[in-house]
């Protein structure tokens, strides 16, 4: 990949900047300005982040706001960081991301600086993940395997009662519960469950409900568990279904369709091949098995995502797996999560988080399989 | 406060744009387009989200991207999102928030609509807390207080070794397993600790270093809670400094120092008095104790941040507690939270989240003081 030789400037909290966080490891809630010229780093910081900055970084100069002689009313604005530290370096032309803050955008043009806006990633290297990233990855997604173990155990012991609800002992199982367990034994793993979703029935159909409620005896359980690190915010992501009891005859027909499709998605992985094909795998499996994927009368039934998407420093990210023809590389870090969603048979989601290899792909950790338990 | 009557455009995921959860109640992972002219309410959102936005939200239109008969490439972009809206209800200007990103507004710009960058928040009315935001808040707030007092309880019963350093039986007591702790018991709250602090001695000197390794008697351990709900997105604060065993001479004269300070402050507040003079309330009790404020010789030391800020849907929101003479409104939910740092001695910060009334203020919930246990 092309080294970045126009300097590029990134505005922002790093907590929610991953761009940031990649280029520096450093981390924080409150904002910084960030500037890249060739291999020059370079970080503006408030003093009270300035120490925690010099010692996490490596080969960044950290700028405290006060280094950079700039008026008063100029500390309090990151437009007033940013055209400072560019004054410092003598800087006139800057490159910026596509949601880049207008208003910093605005300032620094009113000041003279020529502000460009990319067309795409300014850190296409993220989706070619290093090995240390791979392990950081894979901790992530072993602490999600961990949790699906543990609440899949616990609906495992759980009973149902004369009406069907599921109960350990006297006690409801509800999506909610499931979800404060989950959340639990990822803590264990010093990892984060933000948006953990234990979705029964009728609820899983909305793949983002994150449910709510008792479950029920029969119905498909959609457990998707994204947990990410505290300390080095990479994310796991890992999905499976499971039914208490008996599933229907047409329910189970929907699980097979789409454990054929996640298999036919998997064979097709490696590197060098288009990510449209993948995605192709999966849904001409799920085809072949007499299920559809897209929308019908404003409806979303069936297979109505794509296939898998890049997981790293963000939980979606490059590349996607779907309808574009971007060619996987080895490195990349994908999920193959194809998934069936009816509102009166229920829903079916797989997911596993893959890294892609010359030859094939690897798991970022082992999971098991599991449907009627 | 005025209404809004100039169309309003936000554009981002909800779950870290707070401005459109506040206005529509609805959030997501993926991105969304919000308009708003006067009390007209519009959301674009995928299909995946259509059903849970239709149920999540009240008196706003849910527009599926497919409602807005743009061309298929528009359909990538929430730049073509926005413009199909626009389009569909006849708007050719729009006011966009600072942070707008600055691709989408050139996008919009190049298709002939004026596009203006508000001077301030768009939202004002939020820092004025309605009573079911305050309810939300207390239920944070107190499950801040139950974690609090179960890692006070936990600290309360471990015991130094030869070395100084704490143990449960034989085992270390460390940050991270009562940040562990504590981010447990937020989730039996429906809450969720990120960036939860249990920093000891001279690794409190960093207000954001969020604590690692394990802790020893005598020293200052801050505990730095701050909990957002799972489900509604509002936050809690609440920060206790504790020694275990007997403190220094100099650590108990900063405790006590804090704690006047905490209590000046909390005596000035009510609505109409200036945010400026609850801190300025602060920095003189603890001036009077012989303390300082501020830098001196790029060492961040003493009393080095601002006395509070606004809680709400974001952590840190308006009101800011510090310099800026803003006047303090009935129904503003701020910290109180002054603090010392001294790498030598120690670090002592005290913090309570409070709602402000006519005649002064009120906890959101209430958690006893407490240093040497």
């Amino acid at each position: 990949m092309k080294p970045l030789t126009r300097a590029v400037l990134l505005v922002g909290a790093p907590q929610s900047m991953p761009d940031i966080r990649y280029a520096t490891g450093f981390t924080a809630p409150d904002p910084v300005v960030y500037l890249q010229q060739g291999r020059k780093k370079h970080l503006v910081v408030s003093l009270l982040e300035l120490e925690r900055a010099r010692r996490v970084t490596k080969g960044v100069t950290i700028w405290p706001v006060e280094a950079l002689k700039i008026r008063r009313e100029m500390k309090r604005t990151l437009s007033g960081w940013a055209l400072g530290l560019l004054r410092q370096l003598n800087i006139k032309s800057v490159m910026v991301p596509p949601e880049f803050p207008v208003a910093v955008a605005r300032n620094l043009s009113r000041a003279g600086v020529r502000v460009r806006i990319a067309a795409s990633s300014l850190f296409p290297q993220r989706q070619v993940k290093t090995g240390e990233e791979l392990i950081r990855i894979a901790e992530c997604q072993k602490a999600a395997v961990q949790a699906m173990l543990a609440v899949v155990r616990h609906l495992a012991c759980s009973h149902a009662d004369s009406q069907g609800f599921l109960r350990t002992g006297k006690q409801l199982v509800t999506s909610e519960a499931l979800r404060a367990l989950i959340n639990k034994v990822l803590l264990d793993y010093h990892c984060m469950g933000q948006g953990t979703i234990v979705a029964g029935g009728e609820q899983a159909a909305d793949p983002h409900e994150v449910g709510f409620g008792p479950l029920r005896q029969g119905e498909s359980i959609v457990i998707d568990i994204f947990p990410q690190h505290l300390d080095h915010g990479y994310w796991g992501d890992l999905t499976r279904t499971v039914v208490k009891g008996r599933p229907s005859a047409a329910l189970l027909r929907l699980y097979r369709a789409v454990k054929a499709a996640h298999t036919a998605a998997l064979s097709v992985v490696k590197a060098g091949v288009a990510a449209s094909r993948v995605h192709a795998a999966a849904v001409s499996a799920i085809r072949r098995r007499g299920f559809k994927n897209g929308v019908a009368g404003g409806k979303t039934q069936g297979f109505i995502h794509s296939t898998g998407h890049g997981v790293g420093l963000t939980i979606h990210e490059m590349p996607p797996v779907g309808l574009r023809p971007t060619r996987l590389k080895k490195g990349n870090v994908i999920t193959i999560e194809p998934g069936l969603y009816y509102r009166d048979i229920g829903s079916v989601r797989i997911e596993d988080l893959i890294v892609v290899t010359p030859s094939g792909w690897k798991p970022l950790a082992a999971c098991g399989h599991f449907f009627e338990i």
